[in-house]
């Protein structure tokens, strides 16, 4: 059977490793596994959406309401936009998709930064797409400007905060690469980390508003780091109308489950869930990097719920995590992003303190 | 800002109206809506897959496992197939897509029964392609057969039962389309009302594993209708390794929800449910074809969870589902589909009351 010539160069997407797949590897028990590898909010679901999932649990045979009525309100009233201007998706990752379908063929190309979230390539080559990265894995303005003039790529992606590496790009200069770039370019900026970027400083924060100013620009946003929701596959897309009509039209219907938007809904009230959300973050994450000094790796300064640790020479990011793995602790190593690297997801004390204590142990 | 051209042709897909849109529109108290619009099962959710939801739901924080090891294993035993034949969709709507995706292209077309479900027609266009229909709606092999000799289609969509209609194709004629098929032409079954089928009449009944005896065919499922999680989104394709693989090359990373994979998974063994589903069914089926003869209606023979009414020339039907509405019992007029009939979901006993009582009123 012949399928599209576009499928051959695609490689499949390596999802960080569930729970249950370590506990069948190693038999270690679940309640024992610490899994510090998907970037999920350790405190677990908002509560206000767990109460709205257990509430909506009997109407799981109902079909959603395609027209995500409440949910587009909730987000209208939060970030001050208009509801035309919102499209919701299965985690902002399907928003990338609708982008990549709407805009690239098989001689369009796509700009983003040499690291940054692995999706934004899959998505382009499905699309048959060229992709072009800058020369530094930081979003440098020059970097981009330089490249849009001469490729006139259709999309480019700028992720701040940026995943895996957690730095995040100031404000100034993600609007001067929007500003730069050519009218039919659709700049997209990945904030799916943007809640922790906000709290730790205001010159990074990018409010969605924002980036309403601008025609060709568009801003994804998830409820799956800050609001614990990654399972539940909800994110939104804001930007000109124009933009969200032309995206509606590669939405399938119903692509939210009736509880992801019920619990969507609920979390985007959850104000004091947020905040407890960041003082637990901010207090592990000095521990990290604590621990990062007194071993002497190098940290890149994270504005996100997760540290990306640089290893030294003599330490190898895919040893290192093969061995916390087998005992029970799940980080995310960056090897195949060409880093010696473990991205590590800030957890609750006691799991920081079971990652810490079995790093002791491997490294001696 | 220009998007592809395939966007153009788009028309976007027509849900069912929500009960909530209802209730704003005409001030109806929630409590006294009645929904036999989307054909989803009027029991609820299958209390095995509720009794899972409510367990996992601490858990929506986290990503789901997406290797989907226990639900493909639930498949596998319960089909008698291997779990590389077995890819899981977001409903098997997202399978279809999947199809289009690796399958369709400017110069492709695809072809599908006269009346059959909306959205392969819509997939077939976001990727450009013709789309060719068979004089009947009903699957007649010889047309079937005619059109895929002279057009060479890459994707034939057989839909059994059918929807809208409620129809079926006997097995012996699904078979005799997909041996006349070119090597490179993709059959889909499409049985998401399998189940009901099956329960009334074994020659209608199609099993996965049969499906897998061709080397250009592809079987869909979904948890949506007799399982009772439409608003869960599961779905799920069989088919030969070579397809399927083929087919994840599209399928984005956790397309399913973590409380979706748990629902699933437990629905897979509850044959109870099924049972109790399928009792309720038959019975009320009769009571809406004794309703339809006594009224001088047409009815298509349902093999389905809907009964589809084709009313005589002087009820139109977008009055009738107007008028129905009104009263706050919501049908599906199948007006664009250019009948004059209405799509009723058969409901509960006390459902299907409401539903009789307001056609009486709205008829006199």
């Amino acid at each position: 059977m012949r399928f599209n010539p576009e499928l051959d160069a695609i490689k499949t997407y390596e999802a960080g490793k569930p729970i249950e797949l370590v506990v069948r590897e190693f038999g270690i028990a679940p309640e024992e596994v610490v899994k510090l590898a998907s970037n999920e909010n350790p405190l677990g679901p908002s509560p206000k959406a767990l109460e709205a999932i257990r509430t909506a649990a009997p109407q799981a045979h109902r079909y959603p309401d395609d027209s995500m009525f409440e949910l587009k309100g909730a987000l209208s009233r939060r970030f001050g936009v208009p509801e035309e201007s919102i499209i919701i998706g299965a985690g902002s990752d399907q928003i990338l998709e609708f982008v990549s379908r709407a805009k690239l063929h098989r001689e369009a190309s796509v700009l983003m930064s040499r690291i940054t979230f692995a999706m934004y390539e899959i998505y382009a080559r499905q699309q048959g797409a060229r992709v072009l990265r800058t020369p530094h894995w930081r979003h440098i303005p020059e970097e981009f400007v330089e490249l849009m003039e001469r490729e006139r790529p259709e999309v480019v992606y700028l992720c701040t905060p940026n995943n895996p590496t957690g730095d995040a790009t100031p404000k100034a200069d993600v609007f001067r690469i929007i500003e730069a770039a050519d009218p039919d370019t659709l700049v997209v900026v990945d904030g799916a980390y943007m809640e922790y970027a906000a709290a730790k400083d205001r010159s990074f924060a990018i409010s969605p508003s924002e980036i309403l100013a601008y025609p060709n620009a568009l801003y994804l946003g998830t409820f799956s780091k800050a609001y614990g929701l990654g399972g539940m596959r909800v994110g939104y897309g804001i930007a000109r109308p124009e933009i969200i009509r032309a995206l509606m039209k590669m939405r399938p219907p119903f692509n939210i489950t009736t509880l992801s938007l019920a619990a969507a809904t609920a979390a985007c009230g959850d104000d004091a869930f947020i905040e407890r959300t960041m003082e637990l973050h901010f207090n592990e994450l000095e521990r990290y990097e604590a621990f990062a000094r007194a071993k002497g790796f190098e940290t890149i300064e994270s504005f996100t719920n997760f540290i990306t640790w640089i290893l030294p020479e003599g330490i190898d990011s895919t040893r290192l995590s093969d061995a916390l793995l087998r005992r029970g602790v799940i980080v995310r190593n960056l090897a195949g992003y060409g880093l010696n690297a473990v991205r590590i997801t800030v957890g609750t004390p006691r799991e920081n303190d079971r990652l810490f204590a079995a790093v002791e142990e491997v490294l001696g």
